[in-house]
């Protein structure tokens, strides 16, 4: 697709000489002249590759199939952020070394330029935060509860279907895709290493359609955010689902779009949107990385870039960080509940914004939900445990994060 | 600002050695070691200048200065949309002759990312559509009259009261400043030359209070578009007022934001949006080219870009162009006018989707308010022409493009 005209951009005809399968002999090459493999050596050999595109995904063998190729002076592209969100420092010392192309934009978002941007459009900026929906599974999957009012048993079946969501869907609906681009991002956007274990991750599993329920009567929409920010506490990076007002940029991200908002202190706001997944966008991604390369080596200025990275900087533990919260609780339905959930919150330090007495379960007891106003997350969950003791409360339902709208908060 | 981890950035510091004003006597150096001058050929005889930044703006004798500069050897950075519109093809030859460095992100959109993007990211498509608002003065207008139901002239003062509109508001209202930029983005987008003189431009000074209040009854909201598309009719590239429906994406992009909306083979939709004017929003694009060319003086690349841009296209006249259309009309309180106005349209072959006799003006005379099918500009204004000369239509006072979703229709 597009071949003459990427030609023309690149100054050279970029030819795909080998494809590295599981077993060659079970496929037939598409196109004369692409020779199928199953040995890696075979392209670490040729001395006619100069570009190798993995897009094996998983973290082995494709971490090593990448380090070996670089070794060899190979120029290397890829989507995988598995290996760039575990291993980017290392991945960015052998390239260095060895002075290799190493470019990785299909990694997160698709083919919505993200990486780059990053890297060398927003220089001018000390970068104080970058979020965004960055999983299309787990958007597509809320989006349609929102819409449809259904079960989210009932959506991840219909994903699953689809093929929007795999058969174990852990890495999305847990949030640990999510997070794996989170730390690819704020690794970028704060000239550091995060890694994704530095990533406090909560996924989408235990929203329920009555929240997203009470969430629209409330004035907010819900989105499994990936949000990094640089605070005087340190770096706080996080996935986990938020209610947004309906009128944030990023309440409109819906299906399977993907969107990244960049807050710099230059550029003030700024924000990139388009398809986060799928083969074609993320083609996109990886093709333009290749052709990036290719201009490279036709201008003889390969491995022109600086592959580092500063140290490592300090983490802002969850707990520390500050958020409005809705809380769904059950109840008995009994006189003097709500005030005694009140008194409660008050002894956490917990000031509330909201709270009323919803509707009657089945069994005959109340929901009661409340929204605080910006508290830490160590007191919200300090509340919602001493909620969960009193006797008058059954079950402390959901507890989720709310946008306030302002800036240093979520 | 940000020196630090820019000369982190760069992997050099950057040092501003003379500032070009029109008179040095007027001014006191700000900084030490910053010497001001009005005399040009004291910054191209400086052997220790590398980069030239030009930020005064207007055609001449800004033009001049970079060709004199990229002549010297001497690398170019600017934010001047007059010079890129007018004049790419020359700069071109001339940064590809002397191997230097020539950019302007901060030509249009102010500090969105958007002229690399195009460049570097999304090469991997063909590119069919780009389109988007990208005139800040014109966006807060149009954004104010909605929000506040005030008139244009209204609206235009508080803008000039405010620094947002010039004295001589022609530039921004009549839409020059969006042709200049639209001109750019679909010589990028399309790899060819797009001139100022060959963009279709139609300003907002004739949108009224009462169009507007049509248009959101209808479900529209108005914004001054660009719109560059590559089709079979040739390059189409055209500036003018649009009612979005409210959903569109670009429909959300308010005051004075900008958003660019890109359509590609490869990646499908993709959108970038920020701060489209202000000093610091610019200062972002420009700082990061700078650091660009730092860090090709660095790593001894400069000159790697190619400066080339493709032959010139056949233009796609804008009768050819389709879209739906608005129509208001005063017209005579009398029976049968509905009637007679609607043969009118069928006459010219233009098909309507909605007529509604609105209300009465002042005068006693009624308004007539059409929305038509998707129809060439030439069969909309055909019919526009054939209404005027009914005796009983009073005037035309309003025909407006209406996107009505479609892909290839605005």
């Amino acid at each position: 697709m597009n071949g003459e005209t990427i030609a023309g951009r690149c100054g050279a005809r970029i030819e795909i000489k080998k494809i590295l399968v599981r077993d060659a002999k079970k496929y037939r090459p598409e196109a004369e002249g692409i020779a199928l493999t199953d040995n890696f050596d075979e392209i670490l050999n040729d001395p006619e590759i100069s570009i190798v595109v993995e897009v094996m995904g998983g973290l082995m063998p494709a971490k090593d199939y990448m380090l070996r190729a670089m070794r060899a002076g190979k120029h290397v592209v890829t989507a995988n952020k598995d290996v760039i969100a575990e291993h980017l420092r290392e991945l960015y010392g052998i390239a260095d070394k060895h002075h290799v192309d190493f470019l990785y934009e299909g990694s997160v978002g698709g083919g919505i330029p993200i990486i780059k941007p990053l890297k060398e459009c927003l220089t001018a900026n000390e970068i104080s935060e970058v979020m965004g929906v960055i999983n299309g599974t787990t958007n597509y999957m809320l989006t349609k509860m929102t819409e449809k009012h259904i079960s989210y048993d009932a959506v991840l079946r219909r994903a699953q279907e689809k093929g929007y969501a795999e058969a174990n869907p852990s890495a999305d609906v847990d949030g640990l895709d999510a997070a794996r681009k989170a730390a690819i991002l704020a690794s970028l956007a704060f000239d550091t290493i995060v890694e994704f274990e530095d990533v406090s991750v909560e996924g989408i599993s235990h929203i329920t359609e009555d929240d997203i329920e009470y969430g629209l009567n409330l004035g907010y929409v819900i989105k499994l955010l990936a949000v990094g920010r640089n605070t005087e506490e340190g770096i706080d990076v996080r996935v986990h689902p938020v209610f947004l007002p309906k009128t944030h940029p990023l309440a409109s991200i819906n299906g399977v779009f993907n969107a990244v908002f960049v807050r710099g202190n230059v550029i003030g706001e700024a924000m990139f949107y388009g398809r986060g997944a799928g083969s074609l966008p993320t083609a996109s991604a990886v093709v333009a990385d290749v052709i990036e390369v290719a201009r490279d080596i036709v201008a003889g200025t390969t491995g022109r870039m600086k592959y580092r990275i500063g140290a490592k900087k300090k983490l802002c533990p969850v707990e520390k960080t500050r958020s409005s919260y809705y809380l769904r609780l059950v109840v008995a339905d009994e006189p003097g509940v709500l005030g005694e959930i009140a008194t409660t919150f008050g002894r956490a330090g917990v000031s509330l914004r909201s709270v009323i007495q919803a509707r009657s379960t089945v069994s005959g007891d109340a929901e009661i939900v409340a929204v605080t106003h910006v508290v830490t997350h160590a007191a919200a969950s300090a509340a919602a445990a001493s909620l969960q003791a009193l006797p008058v409360v059954r079950e402390v339902r959901s507890l989720i994060r709310v946008a306030d709208g302002q800036e240093d908060t979520l």
